[in-house]
């Protein structure tokens, strides 16, 4: 007897081939059914997520989390334009790239194709469920959601509406399935299905990932976790340098690619930490330095060991100084997360030194970290953004959610 | 107190970054420095290499696995020529992909990098100690090596030799790390450096990739099993057929791009099998078949469920009849490991549908699936062959061996 997940496994590899063969024009026109019915539907979707936000309340949960959960007709309208731009975007898959002929004539290329399933496990945000659904069908990829159990009523509804919309386009509605028993045991088992889910993606707090991590036997692609910094070089315009601070610190909390330390030249800390301290107060943030740090400012209260590598995700940020950019850059690249840097300098040399020694996914010369995002580097689209090295790094769009195959075209070769 | 892999990770992750600063120059000169040193204290690897072979003939090892730890002068002459010509290769380090400029007028660009740490975990040939170092340096990584306690002796003087060639280039010795300690919890402990190596590749049988895949947090990539196929359709040319079947099979046993089993056009399998069956006689060739294939050709003996799965990497193939070409890809699609598939086909239709519908890093035309391997797919070296979709797929040249970061060019861009 299959199991819950080999059965979700089985239709979704099944499913995953129908999907690698549909031209583009019907996977558009299939994305564009889906959101039509998401509007259509909307009344439906919002019933649903009612019981989720009641649920949610009686459980006490805090009113952050509830704004998370919480779908108006507002969201479930972005839901679905977010469908209609992912289907204008161009289609990656079939493009071959570097088609060579070997000495021996035999034709070698590299076509870009779909993973097949893609495994995603998410949080509370019910937008997640159309959104990954969206970007790994234009990608010819079935999908398997596992959403949390606050949010199951909305992920349900969403998912049904879904699979109505791909009905009407008579496409197979196991190109989306939704884990309906929201059991840790299930998730475990999920981590387990080498062979059946190509890659899986965790999508949620650091302990979420870090389980993912530890436990999966299937390729997982990090993502999140931003411990970012802003380094004030010696040379920097002072004036731009707390522009770019307040940005990336304040423009939003809780993003992780949010600025959540600096680090500054001890020649120009004098003349520029007081303003950065000034600015940063406006906002309520919370500074936490080192001893030279404090001295100069006494808006500053002691930073301890942990936070050089904490990632506040709060109105908090941390300050060191150092006497040169190579004490910078060993700082950051001991504590950094791999996810997003940035130096403020006029100097060419150390622009270029700190763009070639930072270990991280996207380093910034003079510009705030909160761009590393696939909507801002023109992907059109977002299914996360790597921390880690292989496969992708930095923000995914749909080229992330591929793989190749070498075709080869011979007649008759054979090897020597 | 750090542990001995604690220490280890610490080491190759301080020579990684010294690594990752070096131009191609210093590069190919450590290579050859390298490559000179294996020549010259060849008696000193010979010696300690006998002491491999003198243990494995005590503990009864069996002559094809003492024949492949065996180094000889010629052998370790390779080795060296094996360096010089990843001296020769392009590095791909510091290449920018497709650089833009955004409407904000940031410039942003993604740069080829080293992935840093590279742990590999192989069995008991010693010339991948230094094939491995080789690529893993060319590409600015320092790498972890584990090899079998059979070749323990021979892997620390060939390490010994490589850093002394290092040295005399004033390079790091770090860049090469051999787990001197070759216990099972010290493999262990090396699979949950998350953090500190960045990606595994296992490079063995497939107990030791399974082992890897199922307990590392490390990234891995799979390199590999190859339960290839040669699909033989309705309007092949049978003389091509029957030539590429005898080279795919007989040209080298043992390997993972051989071929393992045949899949056979019932309208053309009355003609065909007969003359391959004879073909693969004349090596000695035992031949499985299912019952249709058995009616055809009295030498074809039972297959069961059991040996569609099989890669028996011996003198063994299985034969199964179809009646049409998506039964041909639906069988492989099932049974194959993801590695080289071929069809042997004139019609225009079937080739294409069969590169298109097949799930494997390499799909061929009318061509033998030996091609699968880097140096026949001129990428002029191969650290292995990723039978998985994350990362690489197919054989692995250099640029396996590398990543990209985002290199973000402002002038004071702040997120609005």
């Amino acid at each position: 007897m299959e199991t819950y997940m080999q059965m979700l496994g089985r239709l979704a590899k099944s499913a995953s081939r129908e999907a690698a063969k549909l031209g583009t024009k019907a996977k558009n026109r299939g994305l564009l059914a889906v959101a039509n019915e998401l509007v259509e539907e909307r009344e439906l979707i919002l019933q649903e997520n009612a019981k989720d936000i009641e649920a949610a309340k009686a459980k006490g949960v805090k009113q952050s989390l509830i704004d998370r959960l919480a779908l108006t007709e507002q969201r479930i309208e972005d839901m679905a334009e977010g469908l209609r731009q992912i289907a204008a975007l161009d289609d990656p898959i079939g493009e071959v790239l570097g088609m060579k002929t070997r000495p021996n004539g035999l034709r070698i290329g590299k076509k870009r194709v779909p993973l097949g399933v893609v495994g995603i496990i998410y949080e509370s945000r019910p937008n997640v469920t159309a959104d990954a659904f969206g970007l790994c069908f234009k990608t010819g990829n079935a999908v398997i959601l596992r959403g949390g159990s606050d949010a199951i009523h909305s992920n349900r509804a969403i998912t049904r509406v879904i699979k109505e919309g791909l009905r009407k386009e008579k496409l197979s509605q196991d190109l989306i399935l939704l884990v309906e028993d929201t059991s840790r045991e299930v998730v475990n088992e999920m981590m387990k299905m080498h062979g059946w889910i190509d890659v899986l993606i965790p999508r949620g707090g650091a302990g979420l990932i870090a389980n993912v991590v530890a436990n999966s036997t299937v390729p997982v692609i990090e993502t999140g976790t931003g411990n970012c910094h802003v380094y004030v070089d010696e040379t920097a315009d002072i004036k731009m340098a707390t522009d770019i601070i307040e940005n990336a610190k304040t423009q939003r909390l809780g993003v992780c690619n949010a600025c959540e330390s600096l680090v500054i030249h001890s020649k120009i800390a004098d003349a520029a930490l007081p303003k950065i301290v000034t600015r940063l107060k406006e906002h309520g943030v919370e500074i936490r330095g080192d001893e030279r740090a404090q001295a100069i400012s006494s808006e500053i209260i002691p930073a301890t060991e942990e936070d050089w590598g904490t990632e506040y995700l709060d109105a908090i940020i941390s300050v060191k100084i150092v006497d040169s950019i190579d004490e910078a850059i060993t700082h950051i690249n001991t504590y950094n997360t791999g996810h997003s840097e940035s130096i403020i300098t006029k100097d060419y040399d150390n622009a270029l030194r700190f763009q070639d020694e930072i270990d991280a996914a996207a380093v910034y010369v003079n510009a705030s970290t909160r761009f590393t995002d696939g909507f801002e580097f023109g992907f059109g689209a977002e299914i996360g953004i790597s921390t880690q090295k292989l496969h992708a790094r930095g923000p995914m769009g749909l080229e992330a959610l591929t793989t190749t195959k070498y075709i080869i075209f011979g007649n008759g070769q054979i090897r020597g």
